[in-house]
């Protein structure tokens, strides 16, 4: 079915990346917008605004059936769900296949499959990828005869939902039932599922994940980001491709990808997220992300695509227009999240004065905010993502650089200081960062508060 | 020679775009501005900035002696004088090869040769090119002996010089004589040079460009442009590749674009401007720019090349590290100049008090002003330069809309609206402009001063 008029369900950045899409491809935008979103910059690029719900996101952005409502009353045959919120919703897949709309997205039977991360984890086994040593903790008994296994440091997650949301390191037996009980707690406030998971915690884990495309019969590699940089399992700088893999490892993780998607009869687009150990040189199977990625536009930089393009294409049920000799990867691209946050990681939200943005070549900024937009406090504060294309490595982090010290966001504190400084790291240009470099180099840096 | 210090005589954009180059590559920067220029975004940008002189051209960007004092005392090795100004100025070249300093750009022999258009005429007849009919007016009766010869109507070009300064297109023998007065005056007052030639007015031809870069023994073409949409004889709106060309035009263009480069041993980035006679499906030679263009970012865009980068390695003497086989166009890209201008193209200096960039997947923008800027009456009128990149012409194009219904400059008059206006006109649309299409246009949208 071709869509027509599609209804985005989302705000910030990628409301305003997917109404880009939109307008090129000549596809009627409606934005479903919160109270608090109205008047953002989304609301002015959308070719019509509806009003989702009040502020809050239980009764907006998370709500399925005000975003049904706010489809059928503004005549969408399809809704684009962008990223978080409902992203991975079975329920609003449901109701949207149920009240004749395109969920723009995977199907129900996908979503429930790889949203339970248990169940992704037996899919992952079924389609022959290694996957972190690790269990299903039902109880304290239960999570210690897996912790037996696996052996300390270990990981408690949810089952529900990743994110980092109830999500807790323990280093040893003696801190396993509080972090369960607290890891317990917050998976079921989050998520609505209590269930939480043990997985053995990797040191030195590098976080590549593959991007991959699927129709529902065959499935592409779009190449693959590392996303190591992390900050309380938060990521806060990616690229393009990933540095320092060899070519096996790389075509290694790409056809792993392909074999889940292929077993899972994928259709959308989704990530599948790898753990790269480098000391050993092996991988393992995290979780599989069923919806556009935040760092998507890494991957649009250096393959030159339009990932959105591409997910309403196979949305419409389109056959893949893609081969895996279409994708060529050029150069390298490296994104560094703007979040209205303090350099502790505190949250700041308020009013924005002042906005300059990097412009020019080898530059993307992708962005929901301008001059005079208020950051609500009721969702998370991506305010805007520096994006840039080099023609290599050391290329693109020097772009990246000069890009930062042109930028301005006045008003409200955010983490560009932190990747200024970042970016100087021997570690990060060395390329050989893992998932607690960005906690080390914090560590070191004690400064860090006072340059932002 | 390696630059390690490079010198930008230049202002506005141009110089942002270089600066920016300059940051990747290593190369520290520093800005040779005016008194009126200390304090705009390429001086935020630059790694030092030195004094050029007062705001007037005449005494700082046009003065090649103070552009050699500022090279010396900063410490440069090099000097990158942008387009306009000195860039194609043989003394500027001279001057700094008795300074021992890198000129970034063609032989003193080179600038001399092609920024005579007479001279410039010739070698490319020798090169074998077909030239527009017409030749040199030493007086009127010599005027009217080549008119004569080219027929009705004609245009009165500067010998001295390009940028539609000192040109007067004549219509019929009797509009000749003060025609004449009035070019010889202004090519005078422009270029130093009274010197006027004839050239036949072809009335449906299309302004393609091809750019190429020669290292003195070889040269490469780096694709074409298509420039046809100007405001008296100003380029207003450009792309690449020239739409509507047949593959065998288009390679006989290049073919004769790079017969003249190695004509000339032509070392730099250089355009060979042509003009297609869509009717008879011919082409004639125009004339050479021996510099970067305002326009280099389409080509960039659908290249991937970074051409500042590239023009710096010649200069330094290198052999050409760029072959046929790597150039490879993808896509189709869109420029418009968004020029301080009222909608009737008179210059509208002033402070900005608002600047809002479109961002974001398939957008660059290229601008040397911020929110604060002012702009002086001293200088051209270019603001930014919006450009978009798209799969292919339409999708460049819907792109282009979109981006332009983002972007707000606010506190002078710009040629933003004029821009979006022309972006629906169906003559637009379907490719076939030429460089009269804009004022055909114009005429018929009256409207157009109410857009503005």
């Amino acid at each position: 079915m071709r869509i027509r008029r599609l209804l985005v369900a989302n705000r910030g950045e990628i409301a305003a990346r997917v109404i880009r899409t939109c307008a090129r491809l000549g596809i009627s935008s409606v934005l479903a917008a919160s109270d608090a979103d109205l008047d953002a910059l989304p609301a002015r690029m959308a070719d019509r605004v509806v009003r989702l719900g009040p502020a809050p996101a239980a009764q907006s952005y998370l709500d399925p059936a005000a975003v049904v409502r706010a489809a059928l009353a503004a005549g969408a045959d399809a809704v684009h769900p962008g990223y978080g919120f409902l992203s991975e919703s079975p329920a609003l897949a449901r109701a949207c296949a149920e009240a004749g709309l395109v969920f723009v997205g995977p199907s129900v039977a996908t979503l429930e499959a790889v949203g339970d991360k248990l169940t992704a984890r037996s899919h992952a086994l079924d389609a022959g990828l290694p996957v972190v040593p690790g269990g299903e903790a039902a109880d304290l008994a239960g999570a210690r005869a897996v912790a037996d296994r696996v052996g300390y440091p270990l990981l408690v997650k949810a089952v529900g939902g990743g994110g980092g949301r109830g999500m807790k390191l323990v280093g040893s037996a003696a801190e396993l039932p509080d972090a369960l009980d607290v890891a317990v707690a917050e998976a079921g406030a989050a998520f609505g599922d209590p269930r939480v998971y043990l997985e053995r915690y990797v040191t030195s884990g590098r976080h590549v994940e593959v991007q991959v495309l699927g129709d529902g019969t065959s499935a592409v590699a779009l190449g693959d980001r590392d996303c190591s940089v992390q900050r309380r399992y938060q990521k806060l700088l990616e690229e393009a491709p990933a540095p320092l893999l060899g070519d096996d490892v790389r075509a290694a993780m790409a056809d792993a990808a392909l074999a889940l998607a292929t077993h899972l009869g994928y259709r959308g687009l989704g990530t599948v997220e790898l753990l790269h150990d480098r000391d050993r040189g092996s991988f393992h199977f995290l979780e599989m992300n069923a919806r556009i990625q935040v760092e998507h536009p890494v991957t649009e930089m250096v393959t030159g695509l339009d990932l959105v393009a591409e997910q309403l294409a196979v949305a419409e049920g389109l056959p893949l227009r893609l081969h895996a000799e279409d994708v060529a990867v050029r150069g390298h691209a490296v994104e560094c999240r703007i979040n209205a946050e303090d350099a502790r990681g505190r949250p700041s939200p308020g009013r924005i004065e002042r906005v300059v943005l990097p412009v020019g070549d080898g530059i993307r900024v992708d962005t929901g905010v301008q001059a005079g937009s208020v950051v609500p406090p009721h969702y998370d504060s991506l305010l805007a993502k520096l994006v840039v294309h080099g023609t290599d490595r050391a290329d693109a982090l020097a772009r990246a650089r000069a890009a930062l010290d042109l930028l301005r966001i006045e008003g409200v504190a955010t983490t560009a200081p932190v990747h200024r400084a970042l970016l100087d790291d021997p570690e990060l240009v060395a390329g050989g960062v893992d998932t607690g470099s960005f906690e080390r180099w914090q560590a070191r840096r004690r400064d860090l508060a006072e340059v932002s």
